[in-house]
């Protein structure tokens, strides 16, 4: 492990880290904050102190490998979320230190998941910073500092690799800087868009800035006690459409952007990813029929709850723990499927599932003909043998790491759904869950020991998985 | 396909079952039953009307590779149990025909999940039979015929494959004839040893034979309504202890007659078995200690339900669904972990989990040494490589059938615990779940599309997934 360079990032993402908090400042400036104005300017020093002392020195060795590149990313999030609790803690909104960690996880994860009982009597500046989390972590703060500065040299791609969701880092141009570009700006652009639609509508500037962040992380923290409840139906069905678009494939709009149309709208996963949202919709508007007064009014519900839930972002319009058990089970299925690979979405993956579902019909046919070494492919292209694999070992990676979180969250007493589904909600990055974490309730009720569990979940998937499991291999701390 | 062939071992497989009916056949006579001795001669009749016919003519073409085996397994247990439940029809005491064959389906699979509310008021013969299922189906049906008679020539460890639990069949001897039968020799001896020590207790025969019949098939119908909770303490120690014995991996008892002790002590995977339930032992224990007059008792208790959930018998002798929500989580993910291979129990085995478990470790290694082949060993041998594939595809076709079905029953709108736990416990072949399906419940709330997703459940957890799926493949009914 070449120590000096990962200490080196680290240094770096603080920098950022301390650049980007001059947003909220600037907002506690406007709302005339003293006490958050104070908060910020104390953890920006502490970011641009720390950060000047580390990269003063540069890394004579520039030995830059995947290991290197999943240990700076899984430090890298941890750092940033220590330091991004520090507002909240400096500013007394959240005093407990591992309450204000589990926010800011929430927040940088794109999670969603609050602790918090009433968000309404916070400082303006502290909600922007709780939004603003959602927005740098959907990208990911590393693309964002390759966009600025290719550290690493010419091993890039590491970076992007093991922040990157998906089974494969798709590099949309061969240079990994440009690639961070595009993404950040097609990210932007979007984020511009739909707070003109927002504003459009009428939501006050403030409202639709922070609702933009959550919907374009698809995070989900919400400045209104009732999430998107109060809102008018235009302004939740914008954000229906928002959160379904930020949870594509940023790779179609790239490709939409290079007028390749049939391409873009030839690809699989996009295809499965609509189709499954189109059938989950169609069934549940069916069964929660007789809850609302017509079925306009079930479609635009289920709508958005299930475009909040696929795509992992976690707002809500209703509370659908009233909702009946199949179309629950509905809502619990889709918080694992999750959204597009590349997009800011969590959860398994669209493509994932697809390419694990052919090679079960591969397995099958692999017993009619046992000669025969059958491939499996997606969009027309073989699938490589190595990718396949690595599917398989996360999908099992997966279910360990859940079956474990449950059972240490169940010490704490809850019943079995509360805690399975805080579970699916912090390893998805979803947010609410069901009965004691529903729509309308909130993580406050956890033992600081499930919480800790919770947050290594809720990094663990927003990395997906393996550069957090590094950390703890001791082999990875060798000298080689 | 060669179908002929298929239809042939069928034909042998009903004459098999029909000659096992003897026995209760003989109960009904001894306790003078004269409608349940009528209802199991008209089946035996049916059975050996129709095995004649159909082995009267033998199939010229002997070709059988996997994919005959696979089949000729999903249809003979699809075939046996179907003709297993006319007793119960014929004799008016399951009067409705998908619940006859839910029943009949949870007896050969050993799962034990019962929709009857009162068994007491059954005919001894018929319970007989009902325990007798549990038997046959532990050791397995073909398992039984290629004893007598190696019926598809020099390819009958193809039809072995399809119906012994875990990742790879293992032949004790060169000669699967041989194997058979020494398997079968130390699953009898094992029963009648255990029907002696219960009746050491003082336990009446026929509930000592019933029990035991439910106990080495790790079944778990009961012939009183309270399972075993009104058994004596000692009672219940020797049903625990023979629980254990019977999911451990066959091998083992195998090398022990050998006197190759130190190979037999040192199997990974009868180590990491026994190392499982001592953890959860102790985890319940102390977590439910305040429920019992003293640890002594709590300690008990937990012994038996956890000897009872890991071998996937799904004997109870306390209402478990009332215990605190930890040791109720620790039991559900019992009942995923399931039995060692080669043994009756059902589950996902604990072979496969270790396995999985090295091949998490395997590709974080890999991270690190990108160019570094790890291998996944066992018990200091190599794991073939398809070995370790085939295992990576069982656990994610597994995942999708359970995740599948939890939808689907889902829709009958019970709370999302006794769905889940309903699919838990027909998938791994256990019996009880929690709340509406818990030890003190049954299955009879579900509807009738409800039971059959949980009847294919039941079969595919037996059959380990493929046979059962390579059923609805439309290569399968290709002629080659």
């Amino acid at each position: 492990m070449n120590v000096a360079i990962v200490i080196y990032i680290l240094g770096w993402i603080l920098m950022c880290e301390g650049a980007l908090m001059i947003l909220p400042l600037l907002v506690s400036l406007i709302y005339m904050e003293p006490h958050a104005f104070q908060s910020f300017v104390a953890t920006m020093a502490i970011c641009l102190g720390l950060g000047l002392l580390i990269i003063h020195r540069k890394p004579k060795n520039r030995v830059f490998y995947l290991r290197e590149g999943f240990v700076t990313t899984a430090l890298s999030w941890i750092v940033i979320s220590i330091i991004g609790s520090l507002p909240f803690i400096f500013s007394c909104t959240i005093t407990d230190p591992i309450c204000a960690l589990f926010e800011t996880v929430s927040g940088f994860t794109t999670t969603g998941a609050s602790i918090l009982k009433d968000v309404e009597i916070l400082p303006r500046s502290i909600l922007f910073w709780r939004s603003f989390t959602h927005w740098i972590g959907g990208m990911g703060v590393l693309v964002f500092l390759l966009m600025l500065k290719p550290v690493s040299g010419a091993s890039n791609v590491n970076l992007m690799k093991a922040e990157s969701p998906g089974p494969q880092v798709e590099k949309l141009v061969p240079k990994v800087q440009l690639t961070a570009k595009i993404l950040y700006l097609i990210y932007i652009a979007l984020t511009i868009i739909q707070i003109l639609f927002l504003l459009a509508g009428k939501m006050p500037l403030f409202d639709a800035v922070t609702t933009a962040f959550g919907t374009a992380g698809t995070g989900g923290f919400s400045i209104k006690n009732d999430s998107m409840t109060s809102y008018s139906p235009y302004l939740q069905n914008v954000v229906t459409v928002f959160m379904i678009l930020f949870g594509v494939n940023f790779t179609f709009y790239f490709l939409i952007l290079q007028r390749k149309l049939r391409r873009a709208f030839g690809m699989e996963e996009v295809r499965w990813y609509l189709l499954i949202i189109i059938v989950a919709v169609i069934v549940i508007t069916f069964n929660t029929r007789g809850l609302y007064e017509n079925l306009g009014s079930a479609f635009q519900q289920a709508f958005f709850q299930v475009g909040s839930i696929i795509t992992t972002t976690g707002f809500a319009t209703t509370d659908f723990n009233l909702w009946p058990e199949a179309s629950k089970t509905v809502l619990v299925l889709l918080m694992f499927v999750g959204a597009c690979a590349g997009s800011t979405g969590g959860g398994i993956k669209v493509s994932r599932l697809v390419i694990l579902c052919k090679t079960v019909r591969k397995e099958l046919r692999h017993f009619l003909h046992t000669q025969s070494v059958g491939k499996v492919t997606s969009g027309g292209k073989i699938v490589p043998h190595e990718i396949v694999r690595s599917i398989n070992v996360f999908m099992i990676t997966y279910v360990l790491i859940f079956a474990l979180s449950v059972l240490l969250v169940g010490f704490d007493n809850h019943d079995l759904i509360t805690n399975f589904t805080a579970v699916a909600a912090t390893l998805n990055n979803v947010g609410p869950g069901l009965e004691l974490v529903g729509p309308i309730q909130n993580f406050s009720l956890f033992s600081d020991g499930a919480k800790l569990i919770l947050i290594f979940d809720m990094l663990a998937g927003r990395l997906e998985l393996f550069p957090l499991l590094l950390l703890f291999l001791k082999d990875t701390w060798k000298r080689f």
